[in-house]
């Protein structure tokens, strides 16, 4: 029985190390996948994902989130949420209506409340200080203000066969209230299907949105591409043409899983991913552009460092 | 020199004739586009799209509107948005910006009101009535309240090459507060690459995202297929997808135009659009899904029927 999961930056570490104990035990790719996030959000160290996360212009925490079901093509997204630590447990709540399922706003934040997912504050004391800190020199016109464009994003195979993705983010930091990325968006932030594979997104939101990346990245697996493949021919060559089109293209990186359990990364930067499978014990890479549109990954410790 | 335009529903009469006249005098792609749009979100006759647009479940109206530039890919974005008369307005301000060019909620409509784009109500008389009738009926579990979603997307392509799409609407009459569709995401409510050509998608959100309509038929067509066979491609095969993935498949209707002037539509439900290029006069469509997968048309009057 193959298992595996895949998951962007050294801070999902943790979180791939419990999805992989939950699909050991036979556990479900969405289960596994919402723990796997959860575990992200709740930790206040990581300043670009839920609680702890960086806020926008206005000092308010905003985040975005979606979660599909690959077997189904189920899909739940909330995006500007306010005061909710697991913005996933709500995109997932929500992906099991068939409509209502995509969230913005005060509404999307009422919806959470209602369903008891909602804390006091999201805002904490580190995040704060380094608010008012670069606000300052924001202000002083020192610093351009956008940084900390981390998503987590994740895809789980379980042991049965079916495959789920979710992301999970606070959005650049220093952004305009209601500002959102590709985190929510299908297509863009995440596509998943079990007969196939799927794919999560991080980097410049704008940018990925423009290129519809994690389903490019899919297609190109239905039709035959292993996802390194798929991940190399969707990204490099949309970062060339953004490049020629729009003048300029901000950092993305995708990864990817297909249902046999191969995983696949390519980034315009360079770039931590964690993965975990019924053959490999959770392992940090990392992964840097390479020449003629290839990638190159290397393991980086036990993501402790 | 080859212009053409093409627009979802009957209601897009009045504003192709408006987009025909600027390209025919040489105008732009995108001047033509967002005037054809701004016309149908003025009319309060239509209630699916801008002024006159029905409310949420709370008797607020709420809309959400992108533009994109085919040249250089640059998106704008606006969902969940609030008392803006001309929500494509201010898609395409923000499609001028490389971050926080996808805007939601509060943030949006403050954003819209920064840029002197607000007006005092958007509900009119006829819309909160029709509003207070059904609530009723709802309330007392006559009928299901999802109703009335009948988004305005548009392609224009001008003399020069160059193409744009664009959507707006009010969404989902009776949605959630925040609800967001399809319409302003990339890829599934709209498309265009001036190399390739453009889709824009009308129907249910919910199930359109999940297959990334409008990417997919443009991603076609750069493969060499014609927009009535791209719409047929991807439209149908998705729909007898979804019901045997999820049981269900909503409404879905996409238009596309190619950069010759050619165009083409797929739908599982009788669908109006509307067309004028360089070689045909403004003219009213009538679309069916027929056998094996295509599609049936037949011109109906001059859209004042």
């Amino acid at each position: 029985m193959t298992w595996a999961t895949i998951a962007t930056w050294q801070m999902a570490y943790g979180g791939v190390g419990k999805a992989a104990e939950i699909l050991r035990k036979q556990g479900a790719a969405a289960d596994a996948l919402e723990e796997l996030i959860k575990t992200v959000e709740a930790d206040p160290a990581y300043t670009s994902v839920g609680y702890g996360g960086l806020p926008n212009d206005q000092g308010v925490v905003e985040c975005d989130a979606a979660f599909m079901d690959g077997d189904t093509l189920a899909q739940g997204a909330v995006a500007g949420i306010r005061g909710v630590m697991h913005a996933v447990s709500v995109a997932r709540a929500l992906s099991r209506q068939h409509v209502n399922s995509f969230l913005v706003g005060e509404g999307a934040s009422n919806f959470a409340r209602e369903q008891g997912l909602s804390v006091p504050s999201m805002l904490t004391q580190q995040a704060e200080s380094t608010w008012r800190e670069r606000k300052d020199q924001v202000d002083r016109g020192l610093i351009t203000p956008y940084d900390g464009h981390d998503t987590v994003g994740a895809l789980t195979l379980s042991g049965s066969g079916s495959m789920a993705a979710a992301t999970s983010t606070s959005g650049l930091f220093m952004k305009r209230p209601g500002r959102i990325g590709d985190s929510a968006l299908s297509g863009s932030g995440y596509y998943v299907d079990s007969e196939v594979g799927g794919a999560a997104a991080t980097g410049l939101g704008e940018d990925i949105m423009k290129g519809c990346l994690s389903y490019e990245i899919v297609r190109q697996m239905a039709e035959g591409a292993s996802p390194q493949e798929a991940c190399d021919r969707a990204v490099y060559p949309f970062i060339a043409k953004l490049r020629r089109r729009y003048g300029k293209a901000g950092a993305c990186s995708l990864i990817a899983l297909d249902n046999r359990g191969r995983w696949g990364v390519a980034s315009n930067v360079e770039f931590t991913f964690c993965i975990a499978s019924s053959d490999h014990a959770p392992q940090v890479m990392l992964a840097n552009p390479a020449p003629r549109g290839s990638t190159l990954f290397e393991p980086v410790g036990d993501g402790r460092d």
